[in-house]
C-alpha cells in the first residue's frame, strides 16, 4: 500500500502546531505541503508560524503555500479577540520561535490544492483545521477536485454538542459558513472531526512537563506553547481540566479512523443571518434519504488517543 | 425469555394510533396499559381516542389511565393550531370512531407508571410518544423508578437534524422542555427515537389504500385516519412524498433495536428562554466523558421498517 500524501490547511495556531508535528513525523503519511489560512491568526502569520515550526522540527523540505486571507463573503479579516486570548497575539502563545530560512511559495494555496488533487487523486488526504474557504474556492475553480481528492478530514463543526462561538456554531465554521456549506454539500469522502469528539481529548501540564524534561529545544518550546493554551482554557473557563487536542485528533483520525466512531449523515451549514442558527453544522433535511458523502465523528477512544499522542510527541521532541 | 410488559404514554394523535396498533398486536410485547397525555390533543381527548382505538382493535381489556393535563411549568394547556392542522380537531383526523364501552381508570397515569415500575422492573418498557411530563412527574414522586424501569424508548427530540417547531426544537420536547431535561438527565436506559430517524420513514396513500381494500371497518377507519395525516403533510409543506411514521417507529425500535443505529450520548434539553435554543436536545457538555445513560437513534433501515410495518398493519386490520 502506497503511503498517502497529506496536505494540511492550517491557521497556525497552537493546536495546529501539534497537528503539524503529527503530520510531519508520522511515517504512515507523507506531508507534501501546508496551506496557510486566516483564522486563529492572519494568513501571513499562519504561514510564517508553519515555516518556523517545520524548521524547529527539522522539516525545512516541506513547502508552505498562502491561502485565502479572508472569508468568501468579506474583503478583510481581523483576528477575533478570543482567538488571540487562546493562541496569543502571534498565534503561537507569544513564544518566539526561531525564524525559518525558507519562505512561502509563490504558487497560491488554492492552486496547490487543485494541482495536488489532479496529481495524487485517491492517494491524497486534505486536512483543513481552520475555515473551509480554501477548499470552497478550489472546488469553485475546478469542480472536479470534489471527487478527485481521496479523503478530506476536517477539524470543525459541532453536531451533537453545543458550539464554542454560539450555542450552535463552532469557531472554524463561524469564520465562513457559506464556504463551509459549499464544502459540505460538494466535497465527497468528507469526515468531520468536530467538538463532538475533540472536546473530550484533553492535554494537561503533566503531559507538557514530560516534553520539557526531554531537555531539547523543541521539547521546551512545544511545552511553553501548549502551556499557554492550557492556561487560556483555564483562565477563559473553557475547561479547567486541560486543553482540547482539536487539530491533532483530526490528523490522527485521518491516519487511523479507528480512533473514532462515525455516523453517515449528509450535512449542511446554515448561513441565514436571520435564522438564529447561523453557522450550524446540521443534517440536511433535503438529503436525509440519499446516499451519504459525509461522516461525522461522534465518539472517540479518549484513553487510546491521548496515550498514543503523548508517546508520539515524546518521540518527536526527543 | 419472558415477554416484556409495555406501557404506552400517548397524546393520541394519528401516528399514536399506529403505535397503539403495533403495541396491542405484536406478540413480542404485552401492552399492560396506556397513559394519556396532553400534546396533539387535550389529555381527555387523548384518553378517549385511545379507548376507542383499543375497542376498534378488539382490545377492550387494556386499561387507559389519565396523565398530566399540562406541562410542568404551566397551569393550562391549549392544543396548538399546527397540531389540529396535522391531527384534526379531535386528534384522529376528524374521523368518528365507534365509542368504546370502557372508560378511563381512576388511578392516575403517573401512579400507574410508578406502580408498574415496581411490579415489573427490568421487564417493563415505557414508551412515551408525547411530552415527558408524566415521566418527570413520576421520577420526582419516586426517584427509584429512574433505575427500576427496564427500558424507556421515547419518540421525540432532534439531535442531528433541525427541529419541527423551531430550527432546534421538536414538538414533543417543545411542550415541556423542563420535564424533558429532567427525564434525560435522570432516567437510565433511555433511547431517543427522534426526527433524526422518523422523518425518513414515510407512509403513502398506496399503503393506506391497501388497508382500505381489506374491506374491514378497522381497515377503512385506519386508512381514513392516516390519509388525513398524509394530506396534512402535503398541505403544510412538511413532506410531499408521504407522512412520517414517528410513533410506530419508536414502538418497533423498542421491540427490535436492530431497526436503527444508535450512538451513546449523555443528552440534555435546554430550557433557558433567553438562550435562543429553548427546547433543544443536545449533548451535555458537562457529562461528555462520563458513562452514558442515553442512546440516540441516528440512522434507520427505512426499507425494512416500512415493509415490516405495512405487512404488520395488513395483518392487524384484516
Amino acid at each position: 500500500m502506497a503511503i498517502k500524501k497529506m496536505i494540511l490547511d492550517l491557521d497556525t495556531g497552537i493546536d495546529d502546531a501539534l497537528a503539524l508535528a503529527l503530520a510531519v513525523e508520522d511515517p504512515r503519511v507523507d506531508l507534501i505541503g501546508i496551506i496557510a489560512s486566516y483564522g486563529n491568526t492572519l494568513v501571513e502569520t499562519a504561514a510564517q508560524n508553519s515555516l518556523n515550526l517545520l524548521h524547529l522540527l527539522g522539516a525545512d523540505d516541506v513547502p508552505v503555500f498562502v491561502g485565502e486571507a479572508h472569508s468568501s463573503t468579506t474583503n478583510h479579516f481581523d483576528v477575533m479577540p478570543i482567538s488571540m486570548a487562546i493562541h496569543g497575539d502571534n498565534g503561537v502563545g507569544n513564544i518566539e520561535l526561531p525564524i525559518a530560512p525558507r519562505t512561502v511559495e509563490t504558487k497560491s494555496g488554492v492552486q496547490f490544492l487543485i494541482d495536488a488533487a489532479h496529481e495524487f487523486g485517491e492517494h491524497l488526504i486534505y486536512l483543513p483545521t481552520g475555515p473551509l474557504t480554501n477548499l470552497a474556492a478550489a472546488i469553485q475553480i475546478d469542480p472536479e477536485i470534489a471527487t478527485l481528492i481521496g479523503q478530506t478530514t476536517l477539524m470543525g463543526g459541532a453536531l451533537t454538542v453545543p458550539g464554542n462561538v454560539t450555542p450552535f456554531t463552532e469557531a472554524n465554521i463561524h469564520q465562513d459558513p457559506e464556504a463551509a456549506d459549499f464544502a459540505f454539500t460538494h466535497q465527497k469522502n468528507l469526515t468531520m472531526v468536530g467538538l463532538d469528539v475533540t472536546l473530550r481529548t484533553l492535554m494537561t501540564k503533566a503531559h507538557t512537563q514530560a516534553w520539557r524534561e526531554l531537555g531539547t529545544e523543541s521539547g521546551r518550546l512545544y511545552a511553553n506553547l501548549m502551556d499557554y493554551y492550557i492556561d487560556a482554557y483555564d483562565r477563559l473557563d473553557i475547561d479547567h481540566r486541560g486543553a482540547a487536542l482539536h487539530d491533532p485528533l483530526a490528523v490522527a483520525v485521518a491516519i487511523d479512523p479507528d480512533y473514532v466512531q462515525t455516523i453517515d449523515l449528509n450535512t449542511r451549514v446554515t448561513y441565514d443571518q436571520e435564522s438564529g442558527d447561523y453557522g450550524r453544522t446540521i443534517g440536511d433535511r433535503e438529503r436525509l434519504n440519499e446516499p451519504t458523502t459525509t461522516k461525522i465523528a461522534v465518539d472517540v477512544d479518549v484513553e487510546r488517543f491521548v496515550r498514543d499522542f503523548q508517546e508520539f510527541m515524546l518521540d518527536v521532541l526527543k
